[in-house]
């Protein structure tokens, strides 16, 4: 689409050059530059020159404020009433799918969530490919919108929304830098919540070596930020800043990450309790908030876990999955795994001291996740554990023996695990 | 103390027998082998044959309700009215020390918190060495009490009160095992919240591969096992479970954590943010449970900060200081530090990695903590900090020239820091 308003084109230029030298945008400097990135008015290189701006010289609360808003103006919204709340990670933890446990319970409870993910970029899965093992995500506005006023939530895929296109522009043109700034993660969470009219949300902030934040200064930074200009949109927000240094679940890859939710979902006795209680937690901060505004004073914590317990939980997400066309029926052990595995065995005895969470995300690329869903591993070994020589550590599985292979002489110099004798 | 009354010995010795092979113990049979423990009416012979059965065995939640009851009884208790509050860690990590903290915030919102510690057994510090460099912790229960009743706290030694003294017998024999059973240490924490007449308590239960508890799934089960039996003494108990893989605070040893908490308690530029989130988050807990007592609608985080921030928990703290017999217009840059130091800094760039914290504890007990209340370290780096070549990893200090030295020897087969390139 090209646009079509020649001053909106020449007002944005000249904004992203005066942000440059140092000015301060204003709303219709922000809504000029949303607009025109939202409509491919403006060609990647004014991408990049308004990136870099934002690196270099930060914004202010108002900025902030104003470029969230326009963002949000220029794309779809949701129009739900009612309590309507959310829970999003800003981590980079492989291995932890506690949305796909969270949005059920929130729902059984009786409030709205309606979840936008992210795909796999980097990382070997992200919460809409597992999702997608499952039912299709890739819904339009309108539908998804129907699905939440009739079942309270959905899973869905944010990239086919078209809730702030500018976003995914601004994202697309980031990525061979790899590198975003704090201030433009505000600004892309935030304007989907405004979007998706969540009035409710806990952010989830792991701090570790290999998550996004690593100090736990910087992620009280980022809270601060956030918190702030979320309530001047009227949200409130929770936030969970919490250390994570290995996967919550065992699986890695899409198909691996999904049997881990379900398996919490349903309880069944060799279920994660670490992804378990994260999204307990969570799960509860979120009804927490959702209590408050709605004057009940129930035990967040032991209404979690009860909708989880009961298999309330667990009938909620089966709704979820039929509503978004799936098999609402589906069979847990009928949930696939790759053709080819390779169990790799402890060289000696010694506790798990570390986990490599890169070489986790490497080996599940090289065996084929995300687009493979099949491609992936599972982690026997958790931190802290004892273990004995030839326990098994990890199991790689995939669809090609060629991968499988080239896994498996990578691991010998990118090991998972780290044991101390 | 000679046992006087020979039928309560020899009823003692016929349950731990029976307890050996397999019997269940009542409330008779416990009461029995707390009062000839707390009377040194039976050898340690005895003692170690109970603390051998409690591992092998283990109890149900009957003899755990018994054991814990008996336990209280045949010692002194705190006899206080109102809300009494109580935060206690299972931890093990050093310098963490979150107590000072949180105990001047939760009397400062007006609850009562009488906080007995320990002295440090095999870690450098324990909160009653910290408390002592700058109050004397050694007080009676009398005095305490009264302290407690017009100050709404206290941070003394558990060692020196008279309550569950049973269990400072049990201790004392299990200690060269360097081992407790999780039942155990369920009674021992429980009698003396019992004892102190607490009747909320947020129970922070660290996890990692330093920590008493190294597995999600074990703090779960031990967190069930003691919320169910303090129940039964009309406590209700929050469990705080989380990752902790390093020291919240900068300095290891009584003299440096001690800094490391006033400087959190007077809001220094230079504190510690971990440390001072770690104690918001705990005292916010403990606040929650008192304010759901009180049906006070707070949000107990803002209350917690803002007793925090304003200087409230500070000038609680001081009356602290000055209520158990200290100086209550102490200035914190004149804490002392020791006069030999010795700055280790990184031999190359990287990434930290991973914080081996069994080294933290042997370097600085090689550096004369806890008995030289001087001896210890500050660490600079943290858990995913960027290091440059020659950045200060950290600071040993002692009194002596001779543990300096062996202490820097040392540091080369035993490093704190793991550096990823």
């Amino acid at each position: 689409m090209k646009n079509m308003n020649n001053t909106s084109r020449i007002r944005a230029i000249d904004a992203i050059k005066r942000k440059l030298v140092g000015h301060e945008l204003s709303y219709e400097d922000s809504y000029a530059i949303m607009h025109e990135f939202s409509t491919g008015g403006l060609t990647d290189i004014f991408v990049a020159y308004f990136a870099a701006a934002s690196f270099s010289a930060g914004y202010t609360d108002d900025e902030l404020y104003n470029l969230t808003k326009a963002m949000v103006e220029t794309g779809k919204k949701f129009t739900l009433k009612g309590i309507v709340a959310d829970k999003h990670s800003i981590g980079g933890m492989p291995g932890t799918r506690a949305s796909m446990i969270i949005v059920p319970i929130v729902a059984a409870a009786g409030y709205q969530i309606p979840k936008t993910s992210s795909r796999a970029i980097t990382t070997p899965a992200g919460t809409a490919d597992c999702m997608e093992v499952l039912a299709p995500v890739a819904i339009e506005l309108e539908k998804a919108q129907a699905i939440v006023e009739r079942i309270g939530c959905c899973i869905i895929w944010g990239g086919h929304l078209g809730i702030a296109p500018a976003d995914d522009v601004i994202i697309r043109v980031e990525e061979p830098l790899s590198f975003e700034s704090y201030d433009k993660v505000i600004i892309s969470i935030l304007a989907k919540k405004v979007a998706a009219s969540s009035k409710y949300m806990v952010l989830d902030i792991p701090v570790g070596p290999s998550m996004k934040i690593r100090l736990v200064k910087d992620a009280l930074r980022f809270r601060d930020a956030f918190t702030r200009i979320a309530q001047r949109f009227g949200i409130r927000v929770k936030a969970d800043i919490n250390f994570q240094y290995e996967p919550a679940g065992f699986g890695i890859g899409p198909n691996y990450e999904t049997i881990d939710a379900v398996k919490v979902l349903a309880q069944t006795p060799d279920r994660s309790s670490d992804l378990e209680f994260k999204s307990i937690k969570l799960a509860s901060e979120v009804l927490d908030l959702c209590f408050a505004a709605d004057h009940r004073a129930d035990d967040s914590l032991l209404v979690a876990e009860y909708l989880l317990k009961s298999g309330a939980a667990m009938k909620k997400f089966r709704e979820i999955v039929k509503a978004q066309g799936g098999d609402g029926d589906f069979v847990i052990d009928r949930i696939s795994v790759g053709n080819n595995k390779k169990e790799i065995l402890a060289p000696h005895d010694g506790v798990v001291s570390g986990v490599n969470n890169f070489n986790i995300t490497s080996l599940a690329r090289l065996l084929g996740a995300p687009s493979d869903k099949l491609g992936g591993m599972v982690l026997q070994a958790r931190m802290g554990q004892r273990i004995k020589k030839h326990d098994i550590l990890l199991t790689m599985y995939t669809n090609s023996a060629d991968k499988l292979r080239e896994a498996v002489d990578t691991y010998t110099h990118m090991p998972v695990f780290e044991l101390q004798v």
